[in-house]
């Protein structure tokens, strides 16, 4: 392989996604193709399908597309919007930012709601812009649930909470790309009608399969929107699914992934994911306070329990060093994104990961802090670790 | 794993693709995922960016998407043109078709140019279609290369000078999904202005990457092109791709298998894969005729290195066929598409294959026409036999 | 990989072992190590020492140890011989020779019986020799099961009958390298002491492991025989296995193979995984028949259901032979052994094989007579498909 | 996967082997077996026959044995020494007991040299016992090169001097199992006559491999040797070996894991492997005395750099411990062997590990101490942290 360089022992991928991939789904990928339009196939994809619903708490389709999770946003809007709506983006950070670009870009007028970069969307906000919307010419709201960019989560049933407030009937767009089997979702209770997601992040594949829950609405919202689309078509993707096949060539060996994925997560349990994140996340904001650095998120409820961004004291630019961490250490963290770029350095704790990982990971940029003459003070790795002793599982204290 | 269920030995897939997946690259596909933002990837990303233009044999910018190559079909329709364009598809045969029906659908005018399904695309046609265009209304051919629905090639070259015979400035768009890494293609000598792949042909990898080579002409009709787009704009993506990054997250596993896909197909040879191709075709040929069975395609010159569409005798069930020899045989052949539902089956010869492979499949087919009690006369695999015989290497023969 | 050189498509291991390895197999395998004396281990390991016992039908404990086949032999000699016994060996072909020798050399006296090469061993020539042996000299008689370097098989049952017959005492050891999951073998029915076999053949696994079926006859030797023994102690290991260890360092990737290769012998059935061998140990026949070449193994009793050896035409270089098939077909056969050295070529058609794999073996053989100018009839490959056809599953052949 | 149990994250495997498998390895080792008479397995056995001398520093043959390290010590004794004959075997701990036992087992005389448990061998007291036997009635003298049952090593260059000054001319017997490829070994150099090794430390690959280098001294023993051999006979072998062949089925599969593990230590460097683990072992002793527990090698001079053995404090059981840590954190530690069943743990450090590793493991400890109501002082991890810190590269921490 001409792209390994021999670094020992294994590489702490710390980014916020692509996320270590377990074993047990590198070998559930790594088998021959079969016929995709034999009865073999067709009986694993009925299966899937049904399966898959259940890690968006939905009884409704969702649909599976060969794309990064990207191409389940633009889904996302051409099934449901015609040309020249009107929707609603709430900046949380650079994710919400992309997604108004391509809203523009595919010809919608999308409008920014403005929001605090350090903390989830504001849901009294957004009621107050709807309410204000009288004439309903806003068609779509569009949040994301847990921004990558800035480690902020936003409540999406407060969301949903504000749009009944004010009896609104646009969508409610979610991207779950990196909260999907991190934190909890609940696409029909949340009344939420598009959700999206990416197969790299919680649910531990490699990238190249995007997710999408739809709700009723958003299926009856489809048969009506005159955006142009012919391979993001839900209808012609439903319509096949049903009978276990694909309008065109699906991606198996990012199917076989999602299986074995959806088994490991219900092997552990979704609610026990969630809690394993909680609990890093919090280990991680343990150091951070610890070195005397800034949680860019300063609202608590938004508290990610996917990925940290730390900022960088003044002047300090944080690409020299994660470059720094990466070279010594081998270990990559996430760079920072938009108005965050050289500001600030991400540590993605979700996806198939545990209590000794992410301390190694801590241990890489505690080191690193000193090696490269970054102002801060020792302890983050021990108020983890105090953190995790604390938490850890009774059961298991007992064992001693 | 839920799906398999044991059937001994190894499964002959011998549909169209997805082809068989060779070890080197089920294992270069099955590693840990590294920071798509980082300098190793970005020193891999550009060394690929650049060997995969190899394969089109093209001096331009090739694009890589993270879908199926139906996919590459819409980028390459998106990026180009705009509402109400009239292009021209000639109906080669059902991916013909769904060129046309997604055209439709993304709000262009698509002309079908009739076709006879039992050869490639009648390049006087094309001419004579064009020269009676005016006032250049047409703003694109499209054309299938190698249409897997039919077992027929298109002479891609014949097609370039009919219309440059006449004049005519649309741009020439190619379906490459199962020709590519099977038979010759020439990009930059043949004019091409777009043409799309897929991984999971010639290049015997997993669904769910598409390839698109670009001519200068297409770029600049991007340039003014007014159909939305956002996920499949080349622009964007050309425009990281210079830097060894892309602007969403890339499907890093399948980068990886495409490294070593190409690294396989230069050890090879390109002219020898071609050759095997071919070789290998002609063997399966023989054995058709052989059983007095016939060949669907009618046309030598249009004769498809890749698959052989074999019809069925009147009122015999094609998909019968094919049922008994997967269940007896554990082979699974190709279903008849469109207007050959039911009517034929077919042989996918391409990919990583070879002679022993190849007549082990036509001996299940042979075997499958006795047990099924179709019309045939014995002797296809001897034929078969006689051919490959006949043309082994001369080097090897003289060994004995 | 250095050793990779690029033939298309898939190598024909068509050698008596190593076998070809299913890729579940290959996945199972391919994990990370675990603590080989934790919980997680004894587990595993106790379920996997009760589930291998079903393979040789036996209720007794079977030892593994990290060794070839070669390895097991020598444990059953030194664990249940002492210094200058006297074993009877049958001379049914080359392993049987190896066999003898090894005792020789571990300072043992073995006694050849002669026996014709082309036939399994001949029960009334145990029967008689032991008759003669009214000291009770003899302390073991030891026949392999599947001669590979013949093609034969001997029927153990007969052994154990000619044996009783004269109740000789000597314990019965059984080479069943070649014969496990491959044809009937049942340990405690026919009462066999020993029964080696390796993880190559049958069983579907890289080689590496050895297997041991012992009977309490062959235990309570062990407890008076004085040949020296460390590595090679059934007593150590029993004892450490009884709790679901090792007394050193157990072979852990392969203990995982293992445990798949049974779950999958099991699938299938192991009624079933025999009825495959003997119908394509016929076909093979067939094609050998119609060709005009010799069948190595003259007795029909005696065919094995595992490998075909073939008796080259006078004067003819069978290794010529295998070279040419090797370099044109990217094939390999097996080579003559011992006094079938550069006379006969061998098809193994042992282990994870189906219909079409064999049948494009055959292709492969009459091909490669044809180019190396062997005089044969054609046809061969016909008479097996005939074969095969007629003895397809009814069940199969209803469905078209 | 029936093993299979669901905690989520890498397991922190930190015994001192089975160390952790690279997925390079991993996925070198997973691919189809070859034939291993035929050509593409002969040069590939050559070639590699040829890089394995130089993990040892020899020129002389390795012999390769489908084996544990276990194998290869019997093979040590079998192929040099005579029924009768006296070794010297220095008890460093209890793989030196285990290879006295071996001995005796084997009808050899062991004589046990009475050592320090807390350091390695005393090269006085092997030159006082040899300087005594004025009649070379010794013929062996067997050291343990890295005891990982009490992480003391020996300095064999002493040894041999010790040997040199008294003029004995014992064979020196190294077991290398531990020690190979994690810190220096110069099989010529120091004039050791057989050094053996396992696949599953320091060369990265699941056990089931052996390896011995031999010295002319050694093979020429070989021939008057009269312990009785088959299985471990080195002469055989290495004839065979010369042309890239051996006597009886080799493990292809590890064979091609060692390859690729001998590539992956060629590039690293085998004096960067060695600095490597110097260094990770010196952060682990800083952890360990920042608790305020022992280490049990009391000699600084011995402590090894694979392996750290640390006593409990009195009356708490280690092996409750290691079960705590192994539920809680999901970490496999060590247990304690012979005299220290129950009363210490062992740390591995070994094979292909890093910073970010150990200092995930140190912290699971650590975690595990308080969790357990261990008395120490905390601070480890952050000893440690500061030992790697200080002895990072300086070209990285430039970089800042």
């Amino acid at each position: 392989m001409p792209i390994e360089s021999r670094r020992a022992g294994r590489h702490f991928l710390q980014i916020p996604g692509p996320t270590p991939i377990p074993e047990r789904i590198l070998n559930a990928m790594s088998r021959q193709m079969l016929d995709h339009r034999g009865p073999e196939f067709q009986e694993f994809a009925t299966r899937l399908l049904a399966s898959v619903k259940t890690l968006f708490k939905t009884s409704n389709p969702v649909v599976i597309f060969p794309s990064s999770g990207t191409g389940a946003w633009e889904a996302g809007l051409v099934n449901t919007l015609s040309p020249g709506d009107r929707i609603l983006v709430v900046e949380t950070g650079q994710f919400a930012v992309l997604w108004r670009n391509m809203a523009a870009k595919l010809g919608l007028k999308p409008e920014v709601l403005a929001n605090d970069w350090h903390a989830g969307a504001d849901a009294n906000a957004v009621e107050a812009r709807l309410k204000a919307d009288k004439g309903h010419d806003i068609k779509a709201v569009c949040i994301v649930h847990n921004e990558t960019s800035t480690g902020a989560r936003t409540w999406i049933d407060e969301i949903r909470k504000a749009m009944d407030a004010v009896h609104h009937p646009a969508l409610l767009m979610v991207d779950a790309v990196s909260s999907l089997a991190v934190m909890d979702y609940r696409h029909d209770e949340w009344g939420v009608d598009v959700a999206v997601a990416g197969s790299q992040k919680g649910l531990m594949l490699p990238p190249g399969l995007s997710l999408t829950a739809v709700s009723d609405k958003a299926l009856a919202a489809s048969k009506t929107a005159r955006l142009p689309r012919s391979y993001w078509s839900w209808n012609e993707m439903i319509g096949m699914n049903a009978n276990g096949f694909f309008p065109y060539t699906p991606p198996t060996g990012h199917l076989f992934g999602l299986a074995e994925s959806i088994a490991m997560l219900m092997e552990e349990g979704l609610d026990t994911v969630f809690a394993r994140h909680e609990r890093l996340a919090e280990a991680v904001r343990c150091a951070v306070r610890a070195w005397g650095l800034e949680i860019w998120c300063r609202d608590p409820r938004s508290y990610s329990p996917a990925v940290m961004v730390v900022t960088m004291p003044d002047a300090l630019n944080a690409d020299q060093f994660r470059k720094l961490v990466l070279e010594t250490f081998n270990m990559s963290l996430g760079t920072g994104l938009n108005k965050l770029a050289g500001k600030a350095f991400r540590i993605g704790h979700l996806g198939d990961t545990n209590e000794l990982t992410v301390l190694g990971a801590l241990a890489g940029v505690e080191m690193g802090l000193e090696l490269a003459g970054i102002p801060h003070q020792k302890g983050g790795v021990g108020a983890a670790m105090a953190h995790l002793t604390e938490t850890a599982r009774p059961a298991t204290a007992e064992a001693a």
